[in-house]
């Protein structure tokens, strides 16, 4: 545990103006360096009822430059938020490298004011606090700096405040029945606060436990964790970055690649017998997908294969079952620069479906550990790390109720050959191919073992990866179809 | 009108079956060819009940490589999109350059099924369509191609279609008691869609009527329709883009730079007085903008001025009155990339606050007339035209409740030498200033002129202009916290 013990001394006013003008001169400093850092800053002001965690946001944008910083509250979840996953919406205002945000209350409010309601689970707290353990610890393996302040009070103190502030025109109007409901519910919600720092304390992004009793002394603690935090943090980066190095590839897991190699590629299917089962096929898909939409339940499709392995073809007919105004596809191609600027999950949440809709994904976050992982765009422990943060990924999008439906296309290496031949060959499809190509051709073997890997690493009930055999487009094409078709029957039978 | 009259030709399924690989590879080669193309697509599919919008899109996005289109359906707003001017839901889903968007019904449904219903006032269908017109008409002059299909279908064929899908038990559900509620409506709804084009038909985004009763038809005449046009399209795109000139700049309204040299800025203001006054005006201002917010109504905050007139600390103070949790500083530098594949309004409207909340731009969309016309980042058709466009801009934030604050900060050439100097000799003040400044600087008189021209062009009651002399930081300071006030004082009365 890492929560210091709150410190009860109380700084005069004269010691406070002497302090702030240097505090406000290293937070400016702290904003200059942070300028070309390649982290972000996130700032949390969590803490109890009336413990002014509006007031030291204020103070510290009044001292700060507030240009380099966004304050982000959390008011209740708007419909938009609560039509996904808990945590999008946490992840549509994560701060960029460079900057800071400032987290009023932050991903724990909702979490403490859920348990605080009488009769609640005690074990949905504890999700809770795990799956923002999981998030912080994630930003933290990034890079981010996260500092979390928890502001305390006690309960005398806390209910001389909520005096204070109901009998002051001025400051009355903050003081709601709710406070007063917290105030009376003290001890309980104490307690709490004890399980959600012990829980989420442990990760790098400790906790500091800040008295809040007298203003000036809170003021102070906060800005100086902040900046204590800073230097320490700038300290710990490594002089000299290691560059992420290609090397050989080796197989974690040997058995991927033998599965890969087990597939048989030889499937006929003529067109006459193609086109009846599909179109059974796109009749079953397009029902199941209304009764998802009726059941609001998402559908996310994850397409990974080889370059010509006929992801476009296979998309194509899947979409053609489903009502085009709830389907998106997302090409996943290079990352614009704000998802550069951001944690490399980032540019996937922001698409993630509304309830009700499906998207599909046209390669997907499983760059992380085939492309970033060969070309060394992610370093060694950034991709193997990456494993766990993709489940963990499905998991929550998994536990909202959206559908995660993943396929990977397999074609032989002599079959890419011919199709990328024909594609030189045809006018328009052309477009469809270049050196890029033809470089990561050349690098067959090694895709294969991080291929092998991955579908063996990420594989889970929640989420299946299907192997589908796609030498022949038609067979493939269907496998997509049926294979969609059961998840997504036995998905809706299991709610 | 450029309204074509409705064809009633019927195609027979092999006349169909032969005329759809040849308009798929069309469609293909207009997506490789959108691929590099300098500008977005935007395909409309709107009409009146049961003309079958969706199967077209549905139909279209199976011809067509998925990848490259983006279908938006409009959904009743949400209500993050209800806490927003009207037009932000569709600002927030417009398409990129190089891209495709079809769009369900689009704007258009909205502005229809409110003048749909009994009695409401043709007034407010005109304003929206006028709405709609400005904004169509901001696309198209930024080079979009807007193609619009409007899909007919008499009133015997709309019973008739209706009856045909109810009576099937694969597509009753898609009958509801609305269809047939407009279906008794018919002709005053078929009138409304006249209206509606005959408004909304002149600016480059013409209305194509598509008589919708025989689907194969229908679906033949929508892709025609973009094909069409996107060739079109492509052959009215210039060779050579006429490149932005840098050239001497004349001033449009030389009124305007007499009115910045009139300015006096030889104020004086002791730091005794300052704090009293600014204390002042501090509560005031947070007790007016936590009434604006009980009220719903947001804030934006607009900053330009001189290099080092004092901007970040006239904004810091401004904050200081309010809560942070609240309010966001958007600090404008260089567009991102995904900004720049976007109109160049898109990147303020994304940051549109929600009602009861405060947004400050640090430099805003004036950077269209200043910076861009002087430097040549914008043609001077296009920097012309912006005037009207940011004027329309700020009305829509007005109509909608939003209180618009303008401030140009001024000061004399010699005080910004002196703050220059100032700068690079003060050790933490130094990033604050680089080369840019230093050329911007030489620019002095030409700013001048492009100043002058803005403050005259672009002030209205809705959202004035206020020229504070910043010569004097605490006046300056003084003034902005007291201008804001009235303002907000004035708007918030006036309700």
């Amino acid at each position: 545990m890492a929560k210091k013990g709150a410190k009860k001394t109380k700084l005069t006013k004269k010691e406070y103006e002497a302090r702030v003008p240097i505090l406000r001169e290293q937070l400016i400093k702290l904003q200059v360096q942070l300028k070309s850092a390649n982290f972000p800053v996130l700032l949390v002001i969590a803490g109890v009822e009336a413990t002014g965690k509006g007031e030291v946001i204020n103070t510290l944008n009044g001292w700060i430059d507030p240009r380099g910083v966004e304050v982000f509250a959390f008011h209740p979840p708007t419909d938009e938020e609560r039509a996904r996953p808990t945590m999008w919406r946490y992840w549509r205002c994560l701060t960029p490298r460079g900057r800071i945000g400032v987290y009023a209350g932050s991903w724990y409010t909702e979490a403490l004011r859920e348990a605080s309601i009488p009769r609640t689970d005690p074990k949905l707290f504890r999700h809770a606090l795990h799956r923002i353990e999981h998030f912080e610890r994630l930003l933290v393996a990034d890079g981010a700096l996260v500092v979390k302040c928890w502001l305390h009070l006690s309960k005398a103190d806390q209910g001389a405040r909520l005096k204070k502030l109901a009998g002051h025109p001025r400051t009355a109007w903050r003081v709601t029945t709710g406070d007063w409901q917290s105030h009376r519910a003290y001890k309980r919600i104490d307690e709490l606060g004890r399980t959600l720092r012990r829980e989420t304390g442990r990760t790098g992004a400790r906790w500091t436990v800040i008295d809040a009793a007298d203003e000036r002394t809170r003021n102070v603690a906060v800005t100086t964790t902040l900046l204590d935090a800073f230097a320490a943090h700038v300290k710990q980066q490594p002089r000299n970055v290691p560059q992420a190095k290609r090397r050989a590839i080796t197989p974690l897991r040997p058995e991927g690649l033998k599965k890969l190699a087990a597939l048989p590629l030889d499937q006929h299917l003529t067109a006459p017998a193609y086109e009846e089962k599909r179109d059974k096929w796109l009749g079953k898909l397009n029902r199941l997908v209304r009764q998802a939409a009726e059941l609001q339940r998402s559908v996310v499709f994850v397409f990974e294969g080889w370059d010509a392995a006929g992801k476009g073809g296979a998309i194509r007919r899947l979409t053609s079952a489903i009502d085009a105004r709830d389907c998106r596809v997302i090409p996943v191609a290079k990352p614009t620069d704000e998802e550069k600027a951001h944690h490399y999950l980032w540019r996937f949440w922001r698409h993630i479906p509304r309830d009700g809709t499906v998207t599909i994904y046209d390669r997907s976050w499983y760059g992380r550990v085939l492309v970033e992982r060969l070309e060394g765009f992610a370093r060694e422990d950034e991709w193997r790390r990456a494993y766990t943060e993709l489940n963990d990924f499905e998991q929550q999008l998994t536990e909202h109720g959206t559908i995660v439906v993943k396929f990977w296309l397999h074609i032989s290496k002599a079959e890419q050959l011919r199709r990328f031949r024909h594609r030189e060959e045809t006018e328009y499809k052309r477009h469809k191919i270049n050196a890029e190509d033809w470089r990561n051709r050349r690098k067959w073997r090694q895709y294969e073992i991080a291929v092998g890997d991955m579908l063996l690493l990420t594989r889970h009930a929640h989420a299946p990866w299907h192997l589908v055999a796609a030498e022949n487009k038609r067979h493939a094409r269907l496998q997509v179809l049926k294979l969609s078709c059961h998840q997504i029957e036995t998905a809706l039978a299991e709610t």
